[in-house]
C-alpha cells in the first residue's frame, strides 16, 4: 500500500465533500494505516476523517494517533464525544492517552468517570516509567479451578469482545490471587467436561508491578511468551502484558542504548518531531563533559612540548594513533556492551573478558603495526626509528584500548551504571590520554632525546 | 528460579543415579531453563540427563540446545534414536538444526526421510540467509472458504497437537492461494453455523519468500501481529512466520547494527562463544582501514608543520578539538542512523534532517565555544587571540561534524549501503581530518603568521 498515494485521495475525498468514498476507502484499511494518514493530515482535515469511522475501529484508530493529533482532537471535539471515545478504549491504551494528555484534558475526562473506575486509573498513573504496571492492562480473562472446560469456553465468548487476549487465560481464587494459566489452544483441545483445576499449568511465570520493563522483556524472549501476568506482593493477579506492547519496549530499549552509546541522554520522542533546543540540550551535556575531560589529552601534550619541538614529525602521528586506539577500544566497549544487555556476558565473566580482549588485541595490534611499519618505511619514506616508535606504540595502543574498551563497561554494571554510557565518546577521551603518554615514553626511549 | 542452584541439583541426582527425582524436578521446570542447564553442562551428563525427558518435551528442549550440545548429541546417539528427535521438532525447528550441522548428520538424517519430506527440507534449506522463507514455519492452520465455524473448529481440534500457531487461521482455495485469515477469537465468537468465507479477513498482510526479515519484522510492529502468511509470486500460502521468531529478528537486526556501528563485521555467535582469532578478523578490517585513512590527518599536520613549530602551544588543542567533533558527528550519525532503521526518516527527509543538524550544531557550537573560551582565559591562561582561535573553530567544527554526520547515514541509503556503517568510527576520522584544516586556516588568519 502506498501511504503518499492514499492521504492524496483522502485529501480528494474531503474536499470534494464525498464522504461515502471515504468511508468505504478506510474500511478497506488496516486502522494503523488509517492512523498513520491521519497523522499526516491537517488537524481540522484529519478530524473530518475520523468521525467517519465506525465506533469500534475508531477507538483502535486513535489508540495509534500521535500525541499532537490527539490533544488536537480532544480540544476540537466535545466533551461527550472525548468521553464516549476514551470509553471505547482499551485500558492501557486508556492509560497511555491520559499520561499524555494536558492535566486540563485529564480532568475533564476524570471529572465524568464513575468513582471505581478513576480510583483504578489513578492507579495505574501511578506507576513509575518503565515498570511492568505502566506496560499492563486489564483487559485479561480470568477463570476459576472449579469451571469445567465448557463452562470457561462460555465465560471467554461472553467476555471475549472487551479483551485484548483470550489466548491465555488466568485462574484465579476468590481473593484473586493467581493460581495458574491455560491456553485458548488447550482449552480447544480439551475434553468439555473436564475440569480447569487439572489442565491448568501452575508453573507460570510472573512479575511484580515495580519490576523494569526490560526485565519483562528478557522473560518474553526467553520463554516465547505471547502473555505474562502482572502480581502485586501478595500474589494477587493484577494485569497482564502483552507482548506487542513488549515489541516496543525492545525497540525502545535498544534505541535507549544506542543513543547512549552515541553519547546523547536518550529520548522517546522521534527525530523529526524533537526540537533543536531540545536535541541541543540533549547532546551538550555530553559534549561539555568530553571536550573538559579532553584538555587532559591537551595538558599531555603541553608537557612533552619540548619533544615534539625537537621532533615535529611527532605531531603528525598523533591523529592516527588516537583513533586507532579509539577505535579499537570502542569496538571492545561495543561488543561487552551489547553482550551484557542480551545477558550473554554476566559480570561474573569479567576475567574471561578481559583473557578474551586481551587475546585478541595482542593479535589484532601486531597485525596493525606490521602493516603499519611496511606503511611507513615504503611509502611515508620516514626513518626507521620513527617508524619502529610509531609501530610499537601502536601495539601498545590497541592492548590498552581494548582491555579498557571491555572492562569499563563490566566495571558500570557491577557498581550499577548502565553500561551503555562505556561506550565509543568515552572511552575515546581515556584511550586518547593513554596513546599521548604511551606515545611520548616510548619515543623518548628509542630516540634517546 | 536460580539457574546455577538448579544446575548442582542436576549434577548431584545425576551422581546419585536418582534419575527419578531428576524427572521429576525437570517435569517442574519450563523447556527454556531445562536447556540452559543441559547447556551448560559436560556433554555426557547432559544426554544422560536429556534422555530422561518424556518425548514431546524433549523434542521442545532441543530445539533450545546450543549448536554445541546439539552437534555432541547428534554425534553420541544412534540414528534410530536422531531420526525420531529431529520427526518430533517442529518443521522451523528442524530446519534451523539442519542448517547448523555438519553435512555427514545432515545426510544420515535426509536419507531416512521419505521422499516428500526430503524434498521440500531441500527447499526449505535453499532460502537465503535473512529472508522471509528461512525464517516461515508450515505448521499453521488453513481452512476453506466453505467451511462452516462448526467444521472449522472441528478441524482445528484435530489438527492443533502439530500446529506451532492455531491462533490464526488462513483460507486458501484448492490451488492453495491465500483467500483471507481469521483469528481464532472470531471462530470461537462466531454463529457454529455461519461460513467461513463471511467471516475472514480478506484484506490481510503477507509476505514473499524472498523479501527481507527486517522488513518482515517491521510488518509485525507496524501491525502488531502474532504471525502473518508468506506467498509464492503466484500469491499461493507457503508458510507462516511467528511473532517469537520475529523478535529474535529484532534482537539480532539490532545487534547487528549496534557492532556496525561500533565498526566490527557482525557475527551472530554469542560474545563469549567467539574464537579470539575470528573476533580479530571481525574488527581488523576496520581498524586497518580506519588507519589507513586516518594518516590523511597525518599528512595534514605535516603540511602545516612551519606553523605548529613557530607555535607549539596550538598542538596542545588538536586532541580535543578533534575529539569533540568526532563526538559531535557521531552523535548526529547515531540519531540519524536509528532514525533510519526505525523508519522515523526517509531519504526524502534529507533537507529536513540536514535543516535540524545545522540548527543544533550552531546551538550546541556556540554554547561549548563560550564555554571553551572562558575555559581558556580562565584556567588554561592562554592569549586571548589563542583563546579565539581554538574557540571559534570549535564552532566550524561541531556544525562541520552535525551536518556531515546527519547527511552521510542519509547518502549511504540513497546509494544502498547500510547506514549503520556510517557512524563513529568512519565520521570520526572525516571530521578529524576537517577539523585540522579548519583549525590551522582559523589560526593563520587570526594569528597572522
Amino acid at each position: 500500500m502506498d501511504i503518499e498515494k492514499t492521504k492524496e485521495y483522502f485529501r480528494q475525498m474531503l474536499r470534494r465533500k464525498d464522504f461515502m468514498a471515504l468511508k468505504e476507502e478506510m474500511s478497506k484499511l488496516a486502522v494503523q494505516d488509517v492512523a498513520e494518514i491521519l497523522n499526516q493530515m491537517d488537524e481540522k482535515e484529519s478530524l473530518l476523517a475520523f468521525r467517519l469511522l465506525p465506533k469500534d475501529k475508531a477507538a483502535e484508530v486513535f489508540s495509534y494517533l500521535s500525541d499532537k493529533i490527539r490533544t488536537a482532537f480532544s480540544q476540537m471535539i466535545e466533551e461527550d464525544e472525548l468521553k464516549s471515545l476514551v470509553e471505547d478504549l482499551f485500558f492501557d491504551d486508556k492509560i497511555d492517552f491520559l499520561e499524555e494528555m494536558p492535566a486540563n484534558v485529564v480532568k475533564k475526562i476524570l471529572q465524568r468517570t464513575p468513582e471505581s473506575e478513576r480510583r483504578l486509573i489513578n492507579q495505574f498513573l501511578q506507576y513509575p516509567e518503565h515498570s511492568a504496571g505502566s506496560i499492563m492492562t486489564i483487559e485479561f480473562v480470568d477463570l476459576k479451578t472449579d469451571m469445567t472446560v465448557e463452562q470457561a469456553l462460555c465465560h471467554i465468548r461472553y467476555t471475549a469482545p472487551k479483551k485484548e487476549t483470550i489466548y491465555t487465560c488466568y485462574v484465579i481464587d476468590q481473593q484473586r490471587h493467581l493460581l495458574g494459566a491455560i491456553s485458548l489452544k488447550d482449552l480447544v483441545l480439551a475434553d468439555p467436561s473436564s475440569k480447569i483445576e487439572d489442565l491448568m499449568d501452575k508453573n507460570i511465570i510472573t512479575v511484580r508491578t515495580d519490576d523494569d520493563q526490560e526485565y519483562v522483556a528478557s522473560l518474553f524472549k526467553k520463554y516465547d511468551l505471547l502473555s505474562m501476568p502482572v502480581v502485586d506482593r501478595e500474589n494477587r493477579l493484577v494485569g497482564i502484558i502483552t507482548i506487542d506492547d513488549v515489541v516496543d519496549v525492545l525497540e525502545e530499549e535498544n534505541t535507549e542504548d544506542i543513543q547512549k552509546m552515541g553519547g546523547i541522554s536518550p529520548s522517546e520522542e522521534s527525530y523529526l518531531s524533537q526540537s533543536p533546543i531540545t536535541m541541543a540540550k540533549n547532546r551538550l551535556l555530553w559534549l561539555i563533559a568530553l571536550m573538559v575531560s579532553a584538555t587532559f589529552t591537551g595538558r599531555i601534550i603541553q608537557k612533552y612540548e619540548d619533544l615534539l619541538q625537537t621532533m615535529v614529525i611527532l605531531a603528525a602521528f598523533i591523529p592516527m594513533l588516537m583513533d586507532t586506539g579509539g577505535n579499537a577500544g570502542s569496538q571492545s566497549s561495543t561488543m561487552v556492551i551489547r553482550g551484557l544487555a542480551l545477558g550473554e556476558i554476566r559480570t561474573r565473566d569479567a576475567f574471561k573478558v578481559v583473557a578474551k580482549e586481551f587475546m585478541v588485541s595482542i593479535i589484532a595490534g601486531i597485525s596493525l603495526a606490521g602493516l603499519n611499519f611496511i606503511r611507513l618505511i615504503a611509502i611515508e619514506k620516514v626513518s626507521t626509528s620513527i617508524a619502529l616508535v610509531v609501530s610499537i606504540t601502536l601495539i601498545a595502543v590497541v592492548v590498552m584500548a581494548k582491555v579498557v574498551g571491555g572492562l569499563l563497561p563490566l566495571l558500570a554494571k557491577i557498581v550499577k551504571i548502565d553500561p551503555a554510557i562505556m561506550a565509543s565518546p568515552l572511552i575515546t577521551t581515556i584511550v586518547d590520554a593513554m596513546a599521548l603518554v604511551a606515545y611520548f615514553n616510548i619515543a623518548k626511549l628509542f630516540l634517546k632525546i
